[in-house]
């Protein structure tokens, strides 16, 4: 069906003004006298509406259409004019409106306001909504210019597997992948079921991390990245877990923790000037409508320099205000939101990267600094927020890699291809990871992760 | 670490010659004489190597840089120099070189060539050789290819939910999701496994494809695409399978069959000619060493109009060729791969859709064709491969749909939104799928699927 998009008519009108056009959507919104109406139609293709006049004296079915319910899909024939007194640029009056399907007056998306809890029960139809189209339009955006951020610095992408025999973080709550007949599994002598009858032939989990298979990559093509589903079983029912969500994770060799910094401080502010650039009217809606510092805030992230600092200065920094928290700093432990949130909205007033955290609280492949305390982490924070990017330069050495291997008691044989990067050619080498629901969070104003995904998937709820 | 990439002394010659730049990357090959040797490194920006020369005379550890092992990582400082007689176009004559990280006699990728078997138990290594760089960087720039396509199409990109409590074919062999101890789960009353205490309160499974979920998205965009990881859980150990692949599907409302045709014909010639565009290097490196009919089929693609036959067309014209055939054609039965090709390589010589299959061997959504006999479905067939992109219409009437699902024993409660998008404004819509290991096979020229997917899954293998 050739017909024309409402994103064409908003953004290249002249082109379209006084000629005869053919747009299909649906109805927003409906109001009629006795012989002439009004109808808003959306099409998917932009955030606003189109309105349409029809009259009785030139629309055949007029009774038909007047009566239609909002959520019908309608294909419209007519010429768009300018409306220069009225609050839309245009309009379209029609010349024939033909029914492709009609809704009714059990539709959910009634005109009233609904609140996010109950659009949830409706993930089907909540795009229909403008909150909703325009979280996922940005969401899309976003995706978009991740690839295109790293596409244009040549970085290869690399799809990482989902099914993993191993756990990246050697400590993730994880999902087990089983083809066994789990009512009356095959067991060993002992008793105990014999996974190496599983489709795989071994037990495998869904990953939690693409990292370690994307460093392999990272040590051929230099500069990677990684774009895919990650997942985490844990048991924690808050607005900001999901078990299933997508992960953005660079790995570039070479480098070390300060080239790491860079790239996530151009990365993050090329996402925020995509989404921006390129989708104006859903941010504005953002600002006026759900969160009103969503503005303030992304400009402040595209025009700083971010702020450096490390874990240990942090904390003496934090602890002159620990009557100010609820769990007092004490270095050795890990940042809490609200220790995060102060330094980067109280004391540095923008993002700071956090750096060199006591080794005992990182992960094990994360590089040892020569302090032998801490290591090579960062930890972004922003405004708002707290952490947003997690990273590390990785530890290349792989003496000082299998000592910490052994002291954190990971099984080494399920890491001899990971160890094998060390013994042939090892590099300098770091990356970060980027949870891509929480920037789409921070993006949008968005509070509930479950408000971000399309069908969310959180503890005791796989709808859909 | 601020170097030079590889990539830019070949794009960007001139900026750099006669000019000190440092470089680093991996040692492919080392000669060397008394006094001077060459090197040629690769940094993975690019498929090409870079030659290094050396001399004693102004290299300081000239004797251990003569002694490096193939794989190694060195950081070489020099200046870039024409090389008019030579078969490279220049090369880089080192004032120093470091040796980030050495290699050693037991590296696997000694010049000796290997065979796509043993490469395979080195997966975290083979990107380093000639054949699986190429791969990888296609199946990476493909990829981009089709997200940029769609991006400028306007079309959203949807993340479809990975783990599902739906079957979205309602056939799929599929991967089941558990947190559950497997070797004593809670138990039922009568016995059986208590799926509702499992994290999610029900039984879930890994998806077979986001299409269900991309068309409540189509409902509210109109034009969407997935492009994520699906499963399927099949017994089949051929080299065209695996239990994890990465599929696109679109999504297009107030579309039909045709729209549907045209969208997937543009979507092929679009990632092909990006292929061509972005890595002419890798392509002739195929075309030359992997399967020298590349260039020739990929040609014939991005210059043909694709041709159109119906299902019941194409019989009538096979059955005439039964005798040449393994298993005879018969209307109302699936065409086998010989049958596909045999249509697109002998009968059309170019790409070919055929419509309008039998109901019977086509999916429950598929619109019903007014014969009562057939569906508005489409499969391409390609030169060399067959099959590459199937798609339909959907039925969007619910009517038709209810008494298909029917017809066919589905739970109709489990559909219950699917139904739904047929009830509040249903419009014409199509979509199509396409494997993406099959398009990277069918652009490299590379015949088995375990030598395009990084760290490919299949049944007994999940290694890595």
């Amino acid at each position: 069906m050739k017909t024309t998009l409402i994103k064409s008519l908003y953004r290249e009108t002249k082109d379209f003004l006084d000629k005869e056009i053919v747009v299909a959507g649906w109805v927003r919104t409906i109001r009629d006298s006795k012989t002439f109406g009004f109808i808003e139609i959306n099409d998917g293709s932009f955030f606003k509406n189109l309105q349409i006049v029809f009259e009785e004296q030139n629309i055949s079915n007029f009774k038909e259409i007047a009566k239609l319910s909002v959520g019908s899909a309608i294909i419209v024939h007519g010429n768009l004019v300018e409306t220069p007194n009225a609050k839309q640029p245009f309009e379209m009056k029609a010349t024939k409106i033909e029914i492709e399907g009609a809704s009714n007056s059990e539709y959910p998306l009634q005109k009233k306001r609904h609140s996010f809890e109950y659009l949830r029960t409706i993930a089907h139809l909540r795009p229909r909504t403008n909150t909703f189209s325009a979280v996922f339009r940005i969401r899309s955006l976003a995706a978009f210019a991740i690839h295109k951020f790293f596409q244009e610095r040549g970085f290869v992408y690399v799809h990482t597997p989902i099914i993993t025999g191993s756990d990246a973080e050697g400590a993730g709550q994880m999902f087990r992948v089983t083809t066994l007949d789990m009512n009356n599994p095959p067991r060993n002598e002992d008793g105990k079921v014999d996974f190496t009858k599983d489709f795989f032939d071994r037990e495998t989990n869904l990953t939690v991390s693409g990292q370690l298979e994307g460093e392999t990559y990272s040590m051929a093509f230099r500069n990677i990245y990684t774009f895919g589903p990650t997942f985490r079983a844990e048991n924690s029912n808050t607005a900001r877990h999901a078990a299933e969500f997508w992960m953005v994770e660079p790995e570039i060799a070479f480098a070390d923790l300060r080239d790491d910094m860079e790239l996530a401080e151009d990365m993050l502010k090329y996402i925020i000037n995509y989404c921006l650039e390129n989708a104006p009217e859903e941010m504005e809606f953002f600002n006026n409508f759900v969160d009103n510092t969503v503005f303030e805030r992304l400009n402040n992230i595209v025009n700083s320099e971010f702020a450096h600092v490390t874990y240990t200065e942090a904390v003496d920094i934090l602890v002159k205000a620990n009557d100010k928290f609820e769990y007092p700093v004490k270095w050795g432990n890990d940042l809490q939101t609200e220790h995060e949130r102060y330094l980067t909205e109280q004391i540095f007033k923008k993002p700071v990267f956090v750096t060199d955290y006591p080794k005992d609280i990182k992960a094990f492949y994360m590089r040892m600094n020569d302090d032998n305390k801490t290591v090579a982490a960062m930890d972004l924070l922003v405004p708002g927020v707290g952490e947003i990017i997690g990273g590390s330069q990785r530890e290349e050495r792989l003496d000082l890699l299998e000592k910490r291997m052994k002291e954190m008691g990971l099984n080494m044989e399920d890491y001899w291809w990971y160890m094998d990067l060390r013994k042939y050619g090892s590099t300098r080498h770091a990356g970060f990871g980027l949870g891509f629901e929480r920037a789409i969070m921070y993006i949008t104003g968005m509070t509930n992760i479950r408000d971000v995904i399309s069908f969310p998937r959180t503890v005791h709820t796989a709808e859909f």
